[in-house]
C-alpha cells in the first residue's frame, strides 16, 4: 500500500485524557482512534492486525473442531431471567436499552444464554454432542472505570468459545485441548515466552480451580506468582501452601509477577443448561443436561498486550504474524529520478510476489519517515536512497535491530 | 464439510410469528436464528453466506479506493448534538442507553457524524482529499415493526461508504464509479438481471435527486416504475412527467413493480461537515468544507433478497458466488461397503482440491437427505448410491435443474 494513499496520520501526541502505554501508542501511529473513555475505533493499520490476530484465533479454533456462529448484540431479558442474570445487582455491568414500545432489551456483554437456548433447538441425543461453538463479536460492559486503553474497553471484539459435552471426562478432554490450541495462539501472536498457563480460583461456577492465561507486564492489573522453569503460574487469590501442595509446586521457585489476563478457560457444569433447559438423551434414553465450557480470548486485550510488552521508547514493535505488513519501504528521493524508480520498482517486484508492503512514497523529510516507521513498527524497514543506489544496495533494518546493513536485492526477495 | 458434524437441524417449520418468506426459509434450513422480532443469529451456514457476501463488497470497495476501518456501537452524544440528530424527534429510531454513572449514550444507528469527526484529525490539506471510508458495522434500528425478516431487522449489519472530495465534479466522480461498483456487486450476488439503478428523491440533503438499486419482488415494500430496456427505473415518490422528460423516459416504455431497496448512494453535501468543522485548506489557502456522500448495503438484506427473489416452494437457490458450499455431495449407502466408500473417496478427491462440499454423511432416508438438500440450496447436488456405484457414475443435478443426469468423474471435476 502506498502510505500516500493512506488516509491516516501520526500524531506526536496521545490524547490528554489517555493514561494507557497501548492506547498512547495506538493512536499516535495511527491504528485506532478513541471515541471516548474505553471505545475505540480500528482504523485501516488497526484493523489489518485485528484481522490477522483473528485469523489465528480462528484457525486454532477451527483445528479443535469449532463451529463460528455470529450471535447479537441485542438481548431478550426473557432467556437472562432465567438464569438470574438479568438483574444488575447479579451482573453489575449490563447497558440496557428498551424498544421503541417501551421494553426492555440487553446490549450483550456475554452470550452463554442466547446460545444456550438456541442449542435447544439443535440438540436432542447423545448422537449430537459434543460441540464447540464460537464467534468473533462485540461484548459491551459498563466499566465504572476505563483507563486502560483497548485493554479494558466499554466495547470490545472478543472470541468466546462454549463447549457442550455428555460427560465431565469427554468436557475435560476438551478442555485441556482448548488450553494447548490457547498456547499455541498466543505464540503465533508473538506473545508465547512471557504467557503462563495460571492457575486461578473457580468462582462461582466450579469448586476446583480454573485456567487463566497471563501474560507478564507492569502494565498488568493482576498479580500471579511464576515458577519459570516449570512454565506454570498461579493466581495471587489462590496462592497459598494448599494450592501449592496440590499442584507439587515449591514456594522458593515461584516469583510474583505483574500480569495481564488474555485469555480464561473456565467449567460452566450444568448451571445454564439446567436453567435453560439444554438436556439430550442418553443412551440409556434418559434425559441429562449438557455440560458447558466456556473459552474466552480478547482482540483488543492481546493487540494491548503486544503493544504494552514487545515497543521501545520510539514506538511499537509488531511480530510479524500481526504486523499490518511485512515490510516498510521508505523512498528517501527527493522528486523523480533513480532514486524514485528504484524504490518504485521494489515495491512492484515485492507486491507482485504477493509480499505485504507499506511503501512511504510521501514527500516528507528522511527524519520523519524514519520516526514514524518506528512508531508504525512493521517488522523489517527497507530505505532506498541516492546512496544506496549508488552502492546498487538496499539498506535494512529489523526493528528490533539497533543498526541496519546494505544488502543486495537477493536479500530482501528472501523475505517475500 | 461432514454434515453428520454440522450442529444445526434442518426444521419442517418456522417460527410461529415469523411471516416473511426469506427468513422462514433461512431458519427452516438452519442459516439463522430468530432471537426476537427484527433481531437473528447467523448459524455456521449462515455466516459462510454473510462472508462471501462481505468479501464481494470488499473487493469492490477496495477497487475504487475505498480504505476499511471499524467504527464503534456506542456514540457519545456530544457530536451528533452539533448536526441536531441526537433528538429523537429528529431521528426516531435511535436506541440509546446509560453509562454507570448516568450519562447518556447512543447505539449507532449510522456512522456519519463519528466519521466525519474523526476525519478532523487526519484532514488538512486538500493533498489529504479525496478519500474514501468503508466499514462493515453493525447498525441499530429501533423500528416499530420489523417483519420483514432479515430484510428490515433491528440489528443488522451494513456497508457503510463515505466520500470526503474537494469539489463538486470530484464528488460526482467517484458518486458513479461507486454506482458501477454497486451494479457489479449485485451482478456478483446473482440478483444483477433484476436489480435496477432506480432515481429517487433527494430527501434532506439534495435538491437534486439520488439513486437507490432496487431489485423486483414481490416482497418489497417499495413501488419503482421500470423501463425494462434502458435498464432504468423511478421511484415512485418522484414518478411525474417532470421527472420522466428530465430523464428522457417515456411514460409508454414504464411498467409498476414492487421492489426491494438493497442499496443506495446519496450525497451528503456539506452538511456535516459544516456542522462537525471538517474544513481543509485549498490550493489557495482558504478554508473549505469537505464535500461529502454516503453509500451503503444491508448484508443481511441482500442475503434476504436472494431468498425471496430466487426459491423455489422446496427452498432456496443459491448462486454459486455465495452460496455455503459449491457442491452438495449425498451418500445414500447403507452402512459401510463399496458405496459409502465411493462416496468418501469423492468427498477427499473434491476437498484435496480445495472444493467446497458439504457431505452428508448422515445416517438418514434418501428423501430426507433429498429434501434436506433442496431446502438447503447448494448449487450443484451429487448422489453416491448403489445404483451409481453399479454403473460407475455420479448422479448430478443443479438445484435450478429438475432432471438429474448419470455423470463420469471427469465431469464432476470439472466443477472443483
Amino acid at each position: 500500500m502506498l502510505q500516500s494513499k493512506l488516509f491516516t496520520k501520526t500524531r506526536r501526541e496521545a490524547p490528554k485524557d489517555e493514561v494507557a502505554k497501548n492506547a498512547e501508542l495506538l493512536v499516535r501511529a495511527g491504528y485506532i482512534h478513541k471515541e471516548m473513555a474505553g471505545v475505540y475505533s480500528y482504523l485501516p493499520l488497526g484493523l489489518m492486525v485485528l484481522k490477522k490476530i483473528e485469523n489465528i484465533i480462528r484457525e486454532e479454533m477451527n483445528a479443535i473442531g469449532g463451529q463460528e456462529v455470529l450471535m447479537t448484540t441485542l438481548q431478550d431479558p426473557a432467556i437472562w431471567e432465567k438464569t438470574g442474570r438479568w438483574d444488575d445487582k447479579v451482573v453489575d455491568n449490563w447497558f440496557k436499552t428498551k424498544l421503541i414500545t417501551g421494553t426492555d432489551l440487553g446490549i450483550a456483554n456475554t452470550h452463554e444464554e442466547p446460545l444456550t437456548d438456541l442449542l435447544r433447538g439443535h440438540i436432542n441425543s447423545y448422537k449430537d454432542l459434543p460441540l464447540y461453538v464460537y464467534q468473533f463479536q462485540t461484548k459491551f460492559r459498563n466499566e465504572l472505570r476505563a483507563k486502560s486503553g483497548i485493554m479494558r474497553a466499554r466495547e470490545f471484539l472478543m472470541k468466546d468459545l462454549y463447549s457442550f459435552s455428555r460427560t465431565e471426562a469427554e468436557f475435560k478432554e476438551f478442555y485441556e485441548k482448548c488450553a494447548v490450541a490457547y498456547l499455541k495462539i498466543f505464540e503465533r501472536a508473538g506473545i508465547g515466552a512471557i504467557t503462563y498457563r495460571t492457575v486461578a480460583s473457580g468462582g462461582s461456577f466450579t469448586k476446583g480451580f480454573t485456567d487463566e492465561f497471563q501474560a507478564l507486564s507492569s502494565a498488568g492489573e493482576d498479580t500471579i506468582y511464576v515458577d519459570k522453569n516449570r512454565k506454570i503460574a498461579v493466581n495471587k487469590e489462590v496462592y497459598n501452601d494448599e494450592t501449592l501442595q496440590k499442584l507439587g509446586l515449591n514456594k522458593t521457585e515461584m516469583v510474583s509477577e505483574k500480569s495481564i489476563e488474555v485469555g480464561n478457560i473456565f467449567p460452566l457444569g450444568t448451571r445454564y443448561s439446567e436453567a435453560l433447559n439444554l438436556l439430550f438423551l442418553d443412551e440409556t434414553g434418559t434425559k441429562q443436561p449438557v455440560i458447558m465450557g466456556s473459552y474466552g480470548i480478547g482482540l483488543g486485550r492481546l493487540i494491548g498486550t503486544i503493544v504494552e510488552t514487545l515497543s521501545d521508547e520510539k514506538g511499537i514493535i509488531w511480530p510479524e504474524s500481526v504486523a499490518p505488513f511485512k515490510i516498510h519501504l521508505l523512498s528517501l528521493a527527493q522528486g523523480d529520478g533513480e532514486t524514485k524508480s528504484a524504490a518504485d520498482n521494489l515495491y512492484k517486484t515485492l507486491t507482485d510476489k504477493k509480499c505485504d508492503v507499506l511503501y512511504d512514497d510521501r514527500e516528507a523529510r528522511a527524519g520523519e519517515k524514519f520516526n514514524d516507521s518506528d512508531l508504525i513498527g512493521i517488522p523489517v524497514r527497507i530505505v532506498v536512497s541516492d546512496k544506496t543506489v549508488k552502492a546498487n544496495r538496499f539498506e535494512m533494518k529489523r526493528r528490533t535491530d539497533t543498526e541496519s546493513k546494505l544488502v543486495g536485492i537477493e536479500e530482501i526477495l528472501k523475505l517475500a
